[in-house]
């Protein structure tokens, strides 16, 4: 077996061995990862052993910084210069029933940012973006960077999805890390999540990190580890970064789905969604036009961002995106549009008390075995199926009461998907003696955010 | 990409999670992975992230001897049920100027012992046994299992390569650690040793396991650590196993190469041999009479490897081996028909004083700098290249001194490798303060040796 080197002064061996022995990498040692993984030059089995010396040492902020940066360069970035407006974007950690894209994409393109958002599929027991998308009639998801720009232009946001040329050394190395066990390092996350949304050359990010049952930081204090080396590293990066840390200890809002996640970001687009859903959206919004130099804080954005779903111009903004990604706009006005699933039945409750908790993973899951979501990535997604929340924790039950609605399009998924819902909710005589808050912590970088990127360009 | 398992139960990339959060493989776990990655079934990358996940992890006591009893059981075991006498063999970690098993296997062979030692080559700083044999005109090391056989059918002990048909696990992990930076494991180091001793279907075991500035465990309590888990590793699976902790701070005896190594053993077994050499031979010796059952202790086999030594048996045995083996046994008698080098060089002290020190590493690294090591595995081997110290560790030196004498064929690396082996002395005014044991520690299983073995055969 021979190892080949992607750069003669350096041995990819040694390379290896000196994270496995806790040093810390240089930058041309992970520049030179990076690019012969992405060659090829470097076998996939020195990768994977780099990788796993990786997750067990640890790597230092300077070394994800450096990581993020060659991963970040290793293909195209996006040139947006041609916009004399800020551009700014937000990206979630994934959890269940979250749609708030839907809602603060279309309020900084109100209040005349750029949003180039580039987003994923679902994959586990969390719903994905585009899938969600998708239920919309004829909306495109994979669009050039040329058709993005295009988008842009004619109404300032634009969700799509990864192109080939952007960011070719997070496919190639989140592919190995599925199946050599090295996902969940904080190092690695971030420099996946940081080097595709920098590619996308904003000016500014928000993060919402989620924690709970539901998200992949099951403990606070994981996603506020991760919270922090993000913003670190974008701060190095030279872009303003503020990570929210929010709740998913159960689902956001109360539609889990795909056609029905839309509906409910429409609702709350015209001011009649859910209270949890409205409050991070106008969180994250806030903070989007914050970081935009749209408003003079996160509290000043928050209030132009409530101004914009109250006027109408962020609901218009989506209706203009949908047309402009070639979907049927008519959707927003005629949710019955949206695909339908055949069969549906209802969870009620035995017990008269409160809602403890709901298993938020357990509803993800719940909704990926009716087909919301994928098991494996090939699989594709049913649009129509889904579940309706009744009730959320901290809510009062009586005998009977309906907790939850599903929709479902085949009778021997239906029935195991309810069942498993019935079990997520937790019912006891009293109230929860603790109440979760929607907004954990807001972690932001220091005073001075703009410092000179790791590279020289 | 796709990652295959094996066997249907275990996903790989849970097993490599499991060791990755530091938990314990089940026996039917660690043989999914060695199966998978000796058939490829399993993919390199996913075997390389679990080896660096071991390094750093550690295994436990039953999953070394899992591993071992696996790697053993992956190809073919040799089949010496036709032989009455017991069967032992010895196994070093490999240091500079070892060349103890020419004289202790004739030694057992002598006292009706069966000796199947299958050997390695050079690599590294270190000699090769194989290579050494080999400097003997017509020697054969390339021997299959039934030729092996009928040599030890005629004499009672063989030294040859490893065959393709034993233990083939280790063949493919080594090959990938050796890239990985998974070589520096001691459990992954004893797996390796132990499935490969243990194939030969001994009875008994002797380890000379290496410490100092010339071996791979520098520290004597990395080799400690190695001696007992290979000793604990050994007695699990139902084997006596002992384990001699000796010194490699300095050449052992005096000569460093291939024919000089085998003139300098033929003179031991003559009775003329160095001393440290003599005492490391006796009691590796002592200890395998001890485990044939020949001696009913390591003191009463040393006597008896003496008488052995001194009637001159051991090395008729020698003679024995060599003409099985298609070798020239006329060498014994007749030291110069070994291939001899064109060239010599001396190295005199500029001092007075005592020998301090010889850096044993870089000994070994002149030797294979002219040729007599390899560097790469598919080097070629200078048999006739070499180097004679006249002095050692502790002896007084007068101004104008021999320290050495080099045998080289290429003027352009005979006096490189002088200059190296001139900076290895350190010659001082006193004598070293401390002077280290030839032998550290003699380390042995618990009194009962017989445990069932892991594997129902």
């Amino acid at each position: 077996m021979e190892a080949s080197t992607a750069s003669a002064a350096i041995r990819t061996v040694d390379v290896i061995r000196k994270k496995r022995d806790g040093g810390e990498l240089s930058t041309s040692e992970i520049e030179h990862l990076v690019r012969g993984s992405t060659s090829g030059e470097i076998p996939d089995y020195q990768i994977a052993a780099w990788l796993m010396a990786a997750v067990l040492r640890g790597l230092t902020k300077a070394e994800t910084a450096a990581l993020t940066d060659a991963m970040l360069h290793s293909g195209e970035v996006l040139d947006l210069s041609e916009f004399s407006a800020r551009k700014v974007d937000k990206h979630s950690t994934g959890g269940v029933g979250d749609k708030t894209s839907f809602v603060v994409a279309p309020i900084a393109a109100a209040a005349g940012l750029i949003v180039p958002m580039i987003s994923g599929r679902g994959l586990g027991h969390t719903g994905g973006t585009l899938d969600k998308l998708q239920s919309i009639p004829g909306f495109n998801v994979d669009l050039t960077a040329a058709e993005l720009q295009t988008v842009l232009r004619s109404c300032g946001c634009a969700i799509i999805g990864q192109t080939a040329q952007l960011v070719p050394a997070d496919r190639k190395m989140y592919a190995l890390r599925d199946v050599t066990g090295t996902i969940e390092s904080p190092h690695l996350i971030c420099a996946s999540i940081m080097s595709k949304k920098l590619a996308e050359e904003i000016d500014g990010l928000v993060l919402d990190v989620k924690t709970g049952s539901g998200a992949f930081m099951k403990r606070p204090e994981d996603a506020a580890l991760l919270a922090e080396l993000m913003v670190e590293t974008g701060e190095r990066m030279g872009k303003r970064v503020v990570a929210v840390i929010s709740d998913m200890d159960q689902p956001l809002g109360r539609t889990v789905g795909n056609a029905v996640e839309i509906e409910e970001a429409v609702a709350t687009l015209k001011g009649a969604g859910p209270g949890d859903l409205l409050q991070l959206c106008l969180e994250l919004a806030g903070q989007m036009l914050y970081l935009g130099e749209r408003a003079a804080s996160a509290d000043e954005g928050k209030k132009l961002a409530r101004g914009l779903i109250k006027s109408g111009k962020a609901l218009a903004k989506f209706r203009e995106m949908i047309t402009a990604q070639g979907g049927d706009a008519s959707v927003v006005d005629h949710p019955e549009k949206l695909p339908k699933a055949r069969y549906r039945s209802e969870v009620k409750s035995d017990l008269r008390g409160y809602v403890q908790a709901i298993q938020c993973e357990q509803v993800g899951n719940a909704c990926v075995l009716m087909g919301g979501g994928r098991e494996r990535k090939e699989d594709a997604v049913d649009p129509a199926v889904g579940l309706i929340l009744h009730k959320k924790t901290g809510d009062p039950v009586a005998a009977g009461d309906l907790l939850c609605t599903i929709f479902y399009n085949s009778e021997e998924r239906g029935e195991p998907a309810r069942k498993i819902v019935e079990q997520s909710y937790r019912i006891a005589n009293a109230p929860p003696k603790q109440t979760r808050p929607l907004i954990h912590r807001i972690i932001t970088g220091p005073p001075s955010a703009s410092k000179s990127s790791t590279r020289a360009k």
